[in-house]
């Protein structure tokens, strides 16, 4: 991995989106051996959107910050969740099922069709986006369905796999994507890239003023009985 | 395709469904060239599920037969739409797009997915199926996202399809499947016959008294007003 | 209405889109009397987002214009139908249901509950939206199930109504809203304008070149055989 | 609430169930105070179908009996959640949201709309279900977008509650039901009881053998790769 991304996964990420989205975006990374998972309170207030890549170590975060990005998700925080990280407890917890998947790593050719042309993430996207050598991921793909299904692989072997899925939680929106396995170049293809920016994009807060979860509320003021009982008043 | 479906492609399907479903259904068929296509009022008004296969001739069927199909379906008849159908008048009628997809006949495998496996329609079906030989079928599919997406396939060429897909119209449903092709013996094929009885158990009519399409309510009498108004006289 | 809407229904409309969205749009109307109601080819090919309100008057719509509106949608033009064009041919066209629904006219007191807080439609909305006096439109409304719910109402009389409904057809994007009857001064409301205005920014076409409908593509390479001939020729 | 449900609330779902389905089941009851809450391994692997109601003090439910319910509901076991079990750890567990919503207790009017008739959660009920005085649950309701919507409540207050959902989640379905608070005689409502009945035949498992929970499948064999070496072979 050290010679196809010398930079890591969060870094060749960082600079897809840098690349293409300019001073549109700040860029900025968190791994896991810095403390708290570099994802403190103050670095996620700082975050519109967070996209995790994520290998092998799922279980070693913490707790406390999966409650934490999940909360900030909820009050509107876009999330791209990328390749193995369909495992990751934060994905898990947003979805609550298994995630799990079929796969194989035997260097198989992968086609990303688009089946939702009119979508932005899929905005100057060619039909279809082809990898030469990649891990493949198949079905039985353990998630709620997706509220809109993006893009579907096919693998030379033979499999298919939902591989670009869109879902609403609370006030936020999270956008998995099944490209890149760390022992491929895929991070370096501009179509991926290209994938990695529009989601971004689409993911990014509206509506969101303060990143509050969705609440509990007591609202002690009926309505209709109100205009009722005047119109009742009338008669 | 006379050897291949000595009684019709319509043949075909109804043996499949008579050895499936033996007594628990009763079985006719109608086609294209018969008066009113086959398909009159008094057929209609004893149909609880419509299985619906065509190629080429599609501008020829009736407007008005297409016209009296699709308020039965949203009566509460179900509609199973078979491989080049996607192009019926009625599918089309039913969705509001065009329809339109990839294709390619030059004899592709097909593998088809199931990615929907606690629904009813995949019921004692293998992952995948596996069609030796077929034309293909491909995305985009110019179609309403599926309400419930069943199966996918994937072809040898590369290619995907949603081939098989769910929705409601009115008080009906509507399942496409995209096998089979009248060059190709798919009808014979186990899996694909059980498919076919597993959708006409799904779609047959639920909470169906009369078959008569969702219409116009004016009703007069306001439910909360009254409630609030005696609540009022109380007071 | 004359008193109400001196410049028309279509006038309401234009003016609320000019007054919210300023330069970023140019607004024109179109209205039934004119010759091809309006809506030429040359009109279509210079919109890329088309309001839609009509009433009674639905069915002398020519079915010519309807095609065109229709090709126009699935080939990326947005579509904003509102109130009692829900019977309007294009409508039905894109639906496949008969769009039939419960009403009453009796001046309900009308809620406009958000259900989808995160989605740009409802950006700068209360919760809910009031309508102090407005015609019921009521369930069961005969619709495919919305692709993203976002506005349901609550009548004084005690119905209920799923008021504003995304689909997306083809390549083009469907909104539809239910208020404003003629009867009342809805389009006037701050309110009712921001979700038009909201609706028509979410409607704008996205990926679309050339508003060609999806069709037929016949492709001649496969591209795993080839890639697998290829590796075959290595062993 | 001794008075109104002196068999408790677990009492009265579970007689409501035996009235109406009768021998077709088998209904057995567990509460919170029992030993792992009633829901040991042997109590879960001998159910079909839970129905969970609960009230302020889910937080006391073990995490590991959770955990326990999520996999079997992952694994085919169906779970209709009821009321104020929006707020139980395990539908927050499947759903990923904070399930809140707006709430308050005044005795309103609740109208509960039927927008799926052909749906089998409705048969037999009728348009729509009146409740004479209930604890209001309003919008927002924090869920993922059901994916099946089935009814949608209105209260004498003027609010809107999406009080009839379903979700798939692994091989397991879900369906909330708002009603019934403990305070009002709600489960003992012929049309109450329906739905609760309807409820637990839709969510039995299907194509479920032994309630395992989707898991990884990393198979040898791809499939297209041998089919194209053997044409590789013959030419």
């Amino acid at each position: 991995m050290a010679e196809r991304y010398p930079s890591g996964m969060h870094g060749a990420i960082a600079s897809a989106l840098s690349e293409l989205l300019g001073d549109g975006v700040t860029v900025r990374t968190a791994t896991q051996d810095q403390p708290e998972n570099g994802l403190t309170d103050d670095v996620l207030n700082r975050t519109d959107v967070l996209t995790w890549w994520g290998h092998a170590t799922h279980a070693s975060v913490e707790d406390a910050v999966v409650d934490r990005v999940q909360q900030r998700v909820l009050g509107g925080m876009g999330l791209v969740v990328l390749h193995s990280a369909h495992f990751s407890k934060i994905f898990r917890r947003l979805m609550g099922t298994t995630c799990s998947l079929a796969w194989r790593n035997s260097g198989d050719t992968e086609l990303i069709w688009n089946v939702n042309p009119s979508h932005p993430i899929t905005a100057g996207v060619p039909q279809p986006i082809m990898i030469n050598d990649h891990e493949m991921y198949g079905e039985f793909f353990d998630i709620p369905a997706p509220e809109e299904l993006i893009f579907i692989s096919t693998f030379s072997g033979g499999e298919v796999f939902r591989s670009g899925c869109c879902w609403r939680r609370g006030m936020g929106k999270v956008f998995y994507f099944s490209p890149g396995d760390q022992e491929y170049p895929i991070y370096h293809q501009p179509e991926i890239k290209q994938v990695l920016a529009n989601a971004v994009l689409w993911a990014q807060p509206e509506n969101v003023a303060e990143f509050n979860p969705p609440s509990v509320d007591n609202s002690p003021a009926p309505i209709f009985n109100d205009r009722i009982s005047v119109h009742g008043m009338r008669s």
